[in-house]
C-alpha cells in the first residue's frame, strides 16, 4: 500500500519536521551542534532527491526519511569539516560549528556523524545501502583531495574537473536517487536510470555553484563573489575560458593566481572570463548535462515524481 | 582446514607486512600520507588482538589480516584528526600528518580512511562485523567529546572516567577481539568472552596509559611527562588521588588547573599525587581490571593465543 503522492515542497516540509522533531543521537552536544547547522538553512536537495526517486519507484516517501535524512547528514558532516579546515567564520549566515564549539568538537562531531549514519544504516538497510553509502564519502573526500591538488593547474582540462565533480559533489547526489530507488522498491532499471540522473544532475549542480560564485551576489550564495578565484579553485567558467582565451588572457590568470593580494582585481578577472566566452561556455555545457539527466529519467513512470525530478535539474537552467 | 598457530611475534610480523606491501586506497596522496604513519611504528595491539581472537577460536590469523589492519586504520585515522586538533607537531618521534601534508589533508585523509574502511567491510564482511565497526567509531567519537567536556572537572569521579575510557579506548580493543571471534568462527560464548576481554583490557590499557604520562621518560611515552595533567584531562591517577586527598591537596590540584604556565609545577604536582596514593591505587585499579580480563578468557579453549592474550593483559602489570 502505498502513501499519497506527496508533492515537492511538501516532501521539503517533511524533511524539515523530521530534522526538528526526531533527529537525535546519543551524544547531547553533537546533536546540539548539528540542529543548529541544519537550522541555519539550505535546500535540502539530498533528501528530496532521495523521497523523489523512492516515489517514483512507486515507495512512499514518508517510510524513507530517516534514509533521506542520512543524505543530507553526510552533506553536513563534510560541510563541518571544510568550516574547520577553511577557518571559516560563518556558514549559511550563521557561526561555523568551528566557532561555537571549537576545532575540536567540530572534527569530532564530523565524525561521529558519519560514523552514527553508517551504524544506523548498517542495523538497518540491506545490501548494497550500506556499501553505497560509505563508498560515495570515499569518493567525497577523494574528490575534495583531487581538487586541493588540482589547485591552480590551468592544464586540468573539462574532463579533469568533470572527475573532480563526479567525485566531490555528483556521487552524493547518485547515491541519494540510488538509495532513494532502491528502498522505494524499483526494479534494477529503475535504480540504474535515478542513479545516473542524480550523477548528471550532480555534475550540472557543480557547474552551476561554480557560475554562481561569479554571477550571483553574496547575499545569495552566502559568501564573497569570485571566493573561488581567490582560492584558486580551477572551475568551469575559467577552465572554458582558459581553453578558448589567447596567451594574453592566460597570462593575465597566471599573474592573478601567482598573486596574494587580489581583491581588488575580481571584478576585472570575471570580466576577462565573461569576454572569453567562459560564462556562456558554462551556461552550455549546464544545459548539456541537464538535458542529459532528464533524459535519463526516461524508464520512469510518468507522474508527479518524475515531473519534480525533471524540474530540480530545469532550475539550475537560470 | 587451519594453518600453523602463529605466535605473538610472528603476528606482528604478518601485520607488518600487509602494511608494506597490500595496503593501498584509491587515493594515492593518501595512502602515502598513511603508509608514512605507520612506518613511524606503534604496538599493533589492536590487529594483534583481532588475529590472536580469530585463532583462540579455531581460525587462520593469515586469513584475517585484512579485518586486523581495519583496526589499526580507524585508530591511525583518530590519531590522524586527534593531531589537526591538537596542532600535534610530531607523532611516534616524526612529523605529524598536519604538518607534512596540511590541515586539509590531513582531516579528509582520516575521513577518507574511515569510509574506505567502511567501504570495504561493507562490500566483504556479513552482518554484524560492519555495524560493529561503525557503532566503534561513534563511541571513540562520543566518548572523546565525553572527555573535552570532563577536562577539569573534579567530579567526573571513577564510574564517569570508566564510562569515557571504555567509549574512547575500550571499545576499539572490544571491537577488534569481538570482529577476530565472529571472523575465526567463534561461537556465541567465545564471541562474548572475547568482546568482554577486549572491553576490560581496553580500560586497563587506558589506565596504565594516564600512569605512564606520569611515570615514564619522554623518550618511551613519545610526548612530555605530564602533558595530561597540561592539558587539565581527568585521569585515573588524578581521579584516585583527589578520591583519597584531603582539602588541601584538592586547592593544590585546583591552582594547577586553572593557571596557564605551569611547565615547571608539573614534576611537583605528579609528586602530590604520587603522595596522596594516585599512582599506586592507579596500579591496584590496573591489575583487578587484568584479573577480570584473563577471566574473561575463561570459556576459551586452551592454547597458544588464549595464552597470548593473557599475557598481553599482564603485560601491562608494570
Amino acid at each position: 500500500m502505498h502513501g499519497a503522492l506527496e508533492s515537492e515542497s511538501n516532501l521539503y516540509a517533511l524533511v524539515e519536521a523530521f530534522f526538528a522533531s526526531s533527529f537525535s543521537t546519543d551524544n547531547a552536544i553533537i546533536t546540539e551542534a548539528v540542529k543548529r547547522m541544519l537550522a541555519a538553512g539550505g535546500k535540502r536537495l539530498r533528501p528530496r532527491v532521495t523521497l523523489l526517486s523512492a516515489q517514483a519507484c512507486g515507495g512512499d516517501a514518508a517510510e524513507h526519511l530517516h534514509l533521506a535524512a542520512y543524505m543530507e547528514l553526510i552533506h553536513v558532516a563534510t560541510l563541518i569539516h571544510d568550516d574547520v579546515v577553511d577557518n571559516a567564520k560563518t556558514r549559511r549566515g550563521v557561526n561555523a560549528t568551528a566557532i561555537d564549539y571549537g576545532n575540536r568538537v567540530s572534527v569530532l562531531a564530523g565524525d561521529y556523524l558519519f560514523a552514527w549514519i553508517f551504524k544506523n544504516v548498517t542495523a538497518n538497510y540491506p545490501h548494497p545501502v550500506p556499501n553505497i553509502l560509505s563508498s560515495t564519502l570515499a569518493d567525497i573526500c577523494d574528490g575534495e583531495v583531487l581538487q586541493l591538488r588540482a589547485l591552480g593547474n590551468f592544464d586540468l582540462g573539462v574532463n579533469g574537473y568533470v572527475e573532480v565533480a563526479r567525485k566531490k559533489t555528483a556521487s552524493l547526489f547518485a547515491a541519494s536517487a540510488q538509495c532513494g530507488a532502491i528502498m522505494g522498491g524499483g526494479s534494477s532499471e529503475e535504480i540504474a536510470a535515478l542513479h545516473a540522473f542524480g550523477e548528471l544532475y550532480g555534475i550540472a549542480f557543480q557547474m552551476n555553484d561554480d557560475l554562481l560564485d561569479m554571477t550571483a551576489d553574496e547575499l545569495t550564495v552566502g559568501k564573497p563573489v569570485g571566493n573561488d578565484l581567490t582560492e584558486r579553485k580551477m572551475t568551469i567558467p575559467l577552465i572554458l575560458a582558459l581553453e578558448r582565451g589567447d596567451r594574453n588572457f592566460r597570462s593575465t590568470i597566471e599573474r592573478f593566481y601567482a598573486g596574494s593580494e587580489n581583491g581588488a582585481m575580481i571584478g576585472s578577472t570575471i570580466r576577462a572570463i565573461d569576454g572569453q566566452g567562459g560564462l556562456e561556455a558554462t551556461r552550455e555545457r549546464i544545459g548539456e548535462y541537464v538535458v542529459r539527466a532528464k533524459a535519463a529519467l526516461q524508464p520512469l513512470r510518468e507522474g508527479v515524481s518524475k515531473e519534480s525530478l525533471a524540474n530540480l535539474a530545469d532550475a539550475l537552467l537560470v
